[in-house]
């Protein structure tokens, strides 16, 4: 049930079309499925409004799999996260299964079909920055939205960042990725006027602390419109932005 | 020069109808206006897209004025945030200063003749939480969106929080508040099919070490579209949401 | 000595019917076995009031063996917590030796003769948290109790919390287990009127820490009723779920 | 609607005799107050099963008397937890009004007419941690539990906690306080066979830090039957305490 | 004694035209004062080539006033650093003393017959920065050092930093000052190809944590050439840099 | 293009010997040449003045292979920092390539070939610290600077020390690198009188935290001069020590 | 009852001329007079062999003089540690009463006349590090100690050390007390046979964070010999301090 | 030079019988022997009085075979600290190497024929922390000293501690060796009367942080005449206690 069936559920109710005994009794039949080890949900989209995902970390392949058979059922791409080399492999027995290892990202369906709207750009400070920033963008672009990358532009090197100044001038929303110092998304944020999404990344070694100095940057920066999410989850990131770029425009 | 103008000026020089010197002329001639304790950005506008906005915690009450004085020349209403009393008593010089202490914030201007569009929530956890939702929610009424207030929807009742279920699934943007474990955004999040904006609170007490157990949690949010902002940080969560709620539609 | 006989013998004490001295020698005499290694409480049951437990992690295979059968001269039935396949693989020396590998426990004895009482909930907020809601579950079944698991009912997800609100209702305690944001214990300690012991589980990533983000969370949570033991500390959840569940009534 | 009332008219639901529109309506009329500032549960008692509390830090005097006044028409007593020797004086206007300075606790209602049952020890490391004890102790005694108070019982001096082996091995809970080192629930958890909960408090300096020394102290202790609250939260300790205390037989 | 006796010394004793006894007595007759609650050195300028500086902090004006005296003794101008109004109030005994409040400083002796040389800049991110900042050009101004003021430049308004990209290029050491995500010294150091000593102040609120993130954040900084102090040591800062501006070149 | 050719440019600039257009064009055309992974900068000569670096660490054999042959187009030669040993026997490929293991550093070039100038210290505490030390010893080389090494002379041995007095009192700059408790610049801070660069190492165990105490130590200096660089950061520290010991003298 | 007595009585069970009865019947009727807010030791001595200490932090001046007035009846002198001068104020009525502002230290009773024995070294670093090092200095001379004290001695003037390096070397036991980088039990601990007992204090600032700098660095002393106590904790380091000087030799 | 001759050589000189030249040129001719990797100290007996000890921890077997000859020159036993059977394998080719594995401790010579005196009491809270106490209890015997092993007597089988009263309160010094809550010192300390070295272990998980809680427990003792070494540093811990144990009584 997609979030237009339920609104136009709710709206009947209202109008007496429908008794909220018979609206409970529609909600309560499907909503999830139970395999034991997981309660999948098969109406989520009446949540949240898009494409389905599984967080593959600490799950089995086989835990994945049962979780992907019963989504698929609905019809849906399936974007799977942080899975290693090792699963991916299994996961091969779905035909239309593919992997991007330096995201750690599995897709199965043809992310080719995907229509691409809007435009985010996900800029990143370094070259050890990549899979973060690559697993934001392909989020991203899996949810259909059109994807700019800009990467190598760190602080250190602000011509690098000026050089791009139309781009992120024109950008709906930006993920900045970045670990270290953590200091992009405030230059960013300083030269554009569309919010700015930081991701701290584990890039670094002593002081760093895991990503921690990062992290407390961004969440400090004096630019407006950042807003912060965990150490190293270019996920989160893509699929805010993607929430956001796909803003319809106030009625 | 608002972004427009901007915009304009650079299409002027890639048509050649204004020459890049030229351009680099007019836009050098009037970037900021220095005051010696601080550059006021006379043509921010350009880059931000919005009225003015004087961060107030650490300066004088001199300081504010002489920045307020040269932001109103160039005509538009002036938000002050992070003041006390005192200082907010000696700011009454201007004729159409508004102190708002509950929320620390002060506005010169109507705030009446702002037109209000769209639809931010701002939820927030306990009374205690109160100061810093305000501060979230009048930021986002000053720069022009209508916001809706759901306060003491703390998720340990959270039959108070699905009381209003039917207003959280027509929101564009919410802004949760939360102190303590900082579970509402985690809460909404899940009800929700919009972004989130995150604001830890340091109300508590013991382990919650001024708002650090809440920043976390927020951090690691479990439910998709949640980002995060400094702890306390109302106003940079009412400014994120404004730049979310009044997004244009992809054309 | 059982806690029965040891009350016993200290009013015997008191009435007169047996010598200060004379107590003191009978309890002198077997408070624990010595291996060198370890001291075995061989009445501890006086003190504790329940079946015997080795705590594996740090101990050598044949230290484990050696405390054990220590343990089963006295007739009960052992429980060994934090011990890995390969040392699993060792105990099975002792016929009656279980392995419960997920959660990493060991059982000597049968527990399908443990007649189990009561009612306690172990709810787990996600599939990756399993091991610790298993390793709580099982404890409290080898300890005489009956479980109820709820797992995969995460806060991002409430309705699949709420989908269970009757048996929340129900039980005499409730285990709520959850890494990441660690919500789960304030939302389910808001729904219920029992003792809600909350587990934080390492589960997570970033700035999590290693279950500090969950901990914090728990200690901070705004529902009453709720106490926290340590990060993935299942064991010790399941034990102190007993021995409330197992409360006689005030008399 | 107290607890049995609730689970009648599910019950009612569930036999046919009420649809369950009735139901949810009748759920629906009266869940809280809404004062702008609080939605006070009237009919919390579903949930809790037990007389009302006000957190009363973060509240004002003003908002504190208006909650206090919805729950009053309810007839039950009213806690009101941290608040301070001024506000106190304000709620004098409440005739029955009791201040207790030491513990920051206030009581209306006349604490004389509540039946104490079972047995419930609140033991304390140090003179400075009685405001914490006395705290968790009066609570207790507010929610109908006998308590005993075994004060200065620190572990440097352990013939003080052995001279009152006989009342530990008593109790049906024991609430041990304690700050520096937190070593008190370790050792008397290991006395007794109850469950202890652990509140550490924020007394000591340089290393103590707050608290937290305790805190990660009580969390790691090697004493089955311990769980921790949060650091300084005696009232949580006294409410879970009096839940567990209370706790009926298994029938 | 200066540090070119003290050479000389060395070489005569290498020489054999004294022997060690005798410069050790020579060194020993006169190293420090004792003044019971310290002991100054008085030849310390053998060991550090500069004006004497009294850290002010946990010093009552009776002890500074006593050092002060020794000083003078002499023939050095004195700083005194991190010394309140009222300290500086009673300093004002010695008839050339001069107190600069907003960097907390004093100095004993006549600032306008210093030399200036060289070429420092002092960069600071906001107005908040500025006690800090004129700790550091002020304590380099008293060392002889030319200063360049550039206040107001925080990462976020890149442009007003660029604004000055010349000076930057020409200064000889930069000294960055800023708090809250503490990112100027790695944009600074990108530009310029000088030494930028980092000085992280504590300004700021919530997750900067008394200035702990912009301390991480310029430890962890991407530019090469950067190095950074304690947190508001803007006294350090500029003896550092006074150190450097000053050297000699390679012979 | 390099400092002196920047300066030359900009000067014609201001005498209207080019045009600002005719300069810009200069600088865009050649900045950076973009390999995807890196954006490496050809003409950064102009802003940092001395010899390329390329950071190893999070990039593959392949990528610093292809960086290293942008760069030695331009001539110069190019040191790699933080490469293991497996990667550096793919670097063999190019024929002066040369690894030095201890410090983890490769250089494409003949060092031999390099003039040595000046007079830096490079001191370490203990015989676990030198992989630390020779990284900053062997990069101050490369770099064109004589180095000094001290190794051995820990705090607690404080007349190894001593033993070296007066060459710690003819260095230029001193590079101090110590772990466990980082004492080291401390004490040699208040022998010297040039500038200092400390470097904490991780060297240690338990409450060192992975050389946090020894950061913690450093930046809390009590010794004037002293500045501290990342935990292990020797390549900064050497890079910086070039720079302050190539100082030209004040014209 | 001293330590002498008890072990008499103990010998006097084994050779059985006391029953086991009679021995705990005289253990037992004396062991601590309880006030209620404490339970005074009055026969510590068995325990501890020393005059009587109340630690006054969190205590009211009432409940201090009850304790004194009981330990006084056995006719001990008191040390009472951590009051401020409003309590000192108020123990006048005892008329032997002596404070000690700077170390915030009371002594009730004749210091005049406690024989001095031994040779304990307290250095400190430096000024602000007085009150702890006078807190330690003086509670060793209250327990019959000869104390030397050496201050300012901090490790960044070196040659101030070593002036005393032969009263260090005579010293049987040392208290270094020292803030900021802690590296003076280090450097003495290197120069000295003896037990080094390490004093963190809480003096500096920033990245000090209240003594943790100091503390670290203490407890990852490369010195052998040294141990540390608590950030700020004098007294403990004066009574450790004094138990070691007190030491007899080895029969 | 052991300290009997130096300090023989400091009176004479004193005396007149020897000039400061002649005795500065002794003590200059043998400091140490430099390996490159090391400077060996071959007087160090004038300064610590006990027989040589190499930290393995950090260095090649080569350099611990180099630097281990050296000492033997000097005929001293050598304990070499944190080495594994790896490096222990290879340390036999010195004939008389012994391993003792549990506490990553070897000997060269024969510790039979070290005389022990005294009297020392190793006690340790459970199983997991033998490592660390061997390690002190190891190091303690090689120094010359009578060692009391008190094995698992945990503060939470109070018991156990006491069954062992009076070996702990006829020691002369006692090492208390813990994990997790760390508490066993606060214990012992109230029952002995001797120094007490607390050393924390990184035994645990979760909450303990690798040994943080413990060692902040420690920290923190209520308990007077403890003081605290490094996590796991067993080596520090049996060095002192041997300082201590081995201290001669007051002339």
């Amino acid at each position: 049930m997609d979030k237009n069936k339920l609104k136009k559920l709710l709206e009947d109710v209202r109008e007496g079309r429908v008794t909220p005994d018979e609206a409970a009794l529609e909600l309560k039949t499907e909503p999830f499925e139970d395999l034991g080890y997981a309660k999948v949900d098969t109406h989520r989209g009446i949540r949240q409004g898009i494409p389905e995902v599984i967080y593959g970390a600490g799950k089995t392949s086989e835990q994945i799999k049962g979780i992907a058979e019963v989504l698929l059922k609905n019809g849906s791409g399936v974007i799977i996260t942080r899975i290693n080399g090792e699963t991916a492999e299994e996961m091969k027995s779905f035909e239309e299964f593919r992997y991007y290892g330096a995201a750690r990202l599995g897709y199965i369906g043809d992310p080719g079909t995907i229509p691409r709207r809007g435009n985010i750009i996900v800029a990143a400070g370094g070259t050890s920055d990549l899979p973060v920033a690559e697993e934001a963008a392909l989020t991203a672009e899996f949810l259909g939205n059109r994807v700019t990358r800009l990467y190598d532009v760190g602080v250190s090197g602000i011509h690098r960042t000026l050089a791009h100044m139309e781009e992120i001038m024109e950008a709906r929303v930006i993920i900045a990725v970045a670990g270290m110092e953590g200091a992009l998304p405030s230059v960013i944020g300083g030269l554009s006027d569309c919010p700015v999404v930081a991701v701290p990344t584990s890039v670094g070694y002593g002081a760093s602390f895991g990503g921690l100095a990062a992290l407390l940057a961004m969440l400090n920066s004096c630019a407006s419109g950042v807003s912060t999410v965990n150490i190293d989850n270019g996920f989160g990131a893509g699929y805010l932005a993607s929430m956001i770029n796909q803003m319809e425009g106030i009625k």
